[in-house]
């Protein structure tokens, strides 16, 4: 199989940088293209981040060479990528603006940005949860005139680690009604430079700007389902979410509250549904697919960021310390890694399953 | 005034060296005798931490050279202490006995064990919300046929950051049927050498033993009252709570969801509450008694424990970030030292208390 | 006696916050007057640094409603200020300039800045090494044609924790011909934001621009001695350094080796020799001068950050692990705090003693 | 080829798990059999560090199940081990006697303790430095009348990222005359539980039992040569060590100082001189050595341990931040993952080689 040549937009970010060491190797996609300010632009990619490269390991050869383009112009990418991952950093209007033209030029985009998350013909995905909402593309296109092009995205990094646990449980019969939860999240979510150290070492900071909103209403659209020619909002469960940072690297750690609706499954049962849960990923065996989308450990202590993060790939959910909770039904703690399942992880998974189901040709 | 004399049980370990750091001219109290295991009975005080002393600055003069005596030996403590802190470090069966042996030769014990935090006839003091409880003394002398002797503890480390702002809410008029809380706590709530640096640095750990249950428990006697001859739980309040250990020094933090059992305080009001919170401690003026006990910060990004677990002798609780809560009714972030209000610092206060309402005679 | 008003250049900044928090109180100046950049110009400082308030505790409230004005406005400063303590940040030439037009208007300036550390005139001081050069002041006048105003500077904050044991062991008749210097540098040396918490959890950067540079050349003009209209520098001393910056918050470590050039002193010799080092600021009894300079730890394990930073003020130098030296003659390690003793704490004290020597009336 | 089995001593610590870990799929090498203590003896491994499984992923399928036993009972160890790995963590006495008696009993010792690095006729191996130090085998066999056994040790951690580098400069004809030695070593090399989280974090501690003795007095041993029935030192040659505690989970790094004895290389020679250096590990092709022992990093901010402690299986040795020194020759900092090169790796390297030489047969 011929690979799918790919751009990244915003390539010499943080998270940029991330796509582009994930995609090393990628069987299906390979990053042809890379764009970024104009201040970037015209650079090779190794210059264009020398002294800023953040990732393990050295830059992808294949990479270094390439020229680094001004990301607003978009006839370069025509020639040299069939779709771009968006990490670009850009006020919420100029976002809107770029990834609209590039959809626009028959350049699907599948994005890293908040801005697109509620606008109601773009799929916001976790594919293990909402593989159905890739079919509002196809509406997307018409309700915008656009032909090849799309926008797709992916929810904020802190929701990640208690989505799947909650819709497993859903998914298996027990409707839930809300949930209280506490974020434990790492300094890699605040990008980079991100976090100063003088704020978080010997320290917990109680705020996240923006991200108790984002962690509450994201899932909402995510359990949704397509009505007529947009997503609806399931408004059926209430969540209350209150985030933290800590000094962690790598890593989001959730203590959720679940409250059922009608009745509620006993302590085993909640384990093997999540054992046993497996979904449209896993079925397509997509390549950035975690064989087991839940792990549950039973250890006392567990899951911790340092030992539980890169489990398969990075890109599992890993559980613990599932208990009875004495003011809604069951508490568990909940981790996923927040820069790969979290972000670029998480959007390579959703353009695996977008050219799947056959939207990316 | 002749400053009364005092012990410290377990006066080596660190919660041991904390007292002594704190009573370091404290205006009613005055360390005079020091015991701990017999490895240490003989030495002078300074021999038996040397390469040990834990607190920042010196050893206070007037402990380094008291000689160390074995802390079984309760005919040693007679002549030199009115009454003993204890901070001894044994199975719980030989605190039962210990802390009951002094107590019954007429040395009262102020405690900062677990062990007989659920005795019935024993007082579980935060000054601020259940100075009444001291008034169990004299019956637990009566059940029990001593004469000068008590014993009287203070709660676990973790649930002081939000029992005195749930409390004042209650006293306002506010009964509270349900709290969810998550905690965020400090290596030093382990004692020492506690949690290996190998498990938290860059790390969450998610269980600290037997603490989930303490922060559930513990509150119900708190706020119960005496009946009879013993103190009886407040069993109206339903609390869950789940204990993170994180890679902080001091201070522990709660994200706190409270739900009201009627009506419910506009967001204004619950300030307002707080900010005028006084009680026992405060009118009595006592020495170690912050002047605000509660403390509301405006900042979105407080509290935080760098920042704030000094504030007002370490002894006073900073909150932040309060807001509706989607699940109940209003979210907050609580912060209290752990080592100071938290353990010897509250038992210190606890003392104080005790001694106006004139138990220590 | 009337406190003398003092002015803060780039009072906004971290640096220019540690002023404001340090003078709270000083015996002899009191902060009347704060600048910044335009950005700032205008508003209370209170709302200048409003959720940038980086000190702990509150910012002083005689502070918080002075109206911050523009630095480069000097005729604003006039009416209000005796003299400035300037910790702007500005590029190199500008701060040349700007310092130099303070001090052309009869406003002298006490500098945090490297702009000027190695203008011949300028004193760059120490209080306890190189009190003398306080007295390039009417040279530097002279030189200039200035009447009241004047410019001295303080060194960087690495070479603070090694100056004074090297300097005692020279006074007492050790000359010392070379120093191999390792750092290992706290945080907040960095200013803030700083050091991004992604590059320092779990981690140690090996290098700081310019700073072992700083390092290796500050220490031969401190050492050094007023020839005619300037400072010449002691030659006679090679000094390597190798600065690392470690996840610490405050206080910089030295491991130190020392080769001397003639004789070499017992290693009792050299203790008592550290022990009894008083010099200008102690005998003259200035408010921020270390009634011990410093501190020798005899434990293994000192000094340690966390535990000594804060010794008398956070103005004292801890020293420890003195050994022979298998390559050189001594080696020790040196900690002082960055952010006091080394920045802006040492600047207060080699105000103090400018004024003490009647250079500031 | 039939892999050879393997036992480990000590294997329920944290070197011996690592072991384990490292050994899970070796070409060579099985693991076969696990020694503890007797409190360990007859559980099988999974239940024996049940709670205590301290690296990253889950126990090795194949080793979960074996029964562990214990290590003094040497009859057990034969019939299911060609040699074995010590990492008893027992006083010297006891290591010295338990393993002179497996070697006595025809297995041979590959060990992690510090107990034999200096009896004289064992040796102490880098592999890329001293493989010719294998050849002491026979020697040692002879020495003591054992027939298979003998016993073969590994240096200590803080020594391993400079050795190589200056191995290799005296190799290309720089024989060196000292070194000034500042390491930060991470807390994984002090074991488990090993440094208390209390006295590290937002710390350094600059003191660690013996090491820097081990790190002047070790390399005097590796850089000998054998004679006659035993190894003697290298003493042209002085180093001078001092050791730092940094808040690093894995990765110990080293800042350098080095005087040659006669003539000095330019920096490009420095470096040419290291990127072509290679051994006999790498001519053999052993499974463990790395391709490059030694890596150069151009990047002024490199060597750091979370960027470059993993490279090349953590085997490699990463140097970077090479400058002339102003008191000796040069200066540059080194790097190397300490449980991995500088401990069980190391060990396992040192068999391959001992393996390739003929000597396991």
């Amino acid at each position: 199989m011929q690979k799918i040549p790919v751009g990244v937009l915003g390539a010499t970010g943080m998270v940029g940088q991330n796509y582009i060491r994930l995609l090393q190797n990628h069987p299906w996609f390979e990053v042809t293209y890379v764009a970024a300010s104009p201040r970037s632009a015209g650079k090779t990619f190794a210059d264009a981040v020398a002294g800023r490269w953040l990732m393990d390991g050295d830059i992808p050869a294949a990479v270094a060479g390439l020229i680094v383009q001004d990301a607003s112009n978009i006839e370069a990418a025509k020639p040299h990528c069939r779709f771009v991952f968006s990490a670009v950093e850009l006020d919420k209007q100029a976002i809107l603006d770029l990834e609209e033209r590039y959809a626009a030029n028959d350049i699907p985009v599948v994005s890293n940005n908040s801005a697109h998350r509620h606008t109601s013909d773009v799929p916001m995905m976790i594919p293990e949860i909402n593989a159905a909402h890739a079919d509002i593309i196809p509406i997307q296109r018409k309700n915008r005139g656009w032909n090849k092009g799309f926008i797709a995205v992916k929810p904020n990094c802190s929701v990640q680690s208690y989505m799947a646990p909650v819709y497993a449980l859903m998914k298996a019969g027990y409707p839930v009604a809300s949930l209280v939860i506490t974020t434990l999240q790492a300094v890699s979510g605040a990008g980079y430079p991100g976090v100063s150290s003088w704020d978080i070492i010997d320290n917990i900071v109680p705020f996240i700007k923006g991200e108790d909103e984002k962690s509450e209403q994201e899932p909402l659209k995510i359990f949704g389902r397509i009505e007529g020619n947009r997503i609806v909002d399931d408004t059926s469960i209430r969540i209350s979410a209150q985030c933290n940072r800590v000094p962690v690297i790598d890593g989001h750690v959730a203590s959720v509250s679940v409250k059922f609706r009608d009745k509620k499954p006993s302590k085993e049962e909640v384990i093997a549904i999540w054992e046993a849960f497996r979904a449209e990923p896993q079925e397509l065996n997509l390549p950035f697919a975690p064989e087991r989308p839940i792990i549950y450990r039973r250890e006392d202590n567990r899951p911790q960021p340092k030992k539980d993060r890169d489990t398969d790939k990075a890109m599992a959910v890993t559980i613990g310390r599932l208990r009875n909770c004495n003011v809604q039904d069951i508490r568990f703690v909940a981790l996923s890694h927040n820069t790969v399942r979290g972000a670029a992880g998480g959007a390579i998974l959703g353009a695996e399953l977008i050219k799947a189901k056959g939207y990316l040709e």
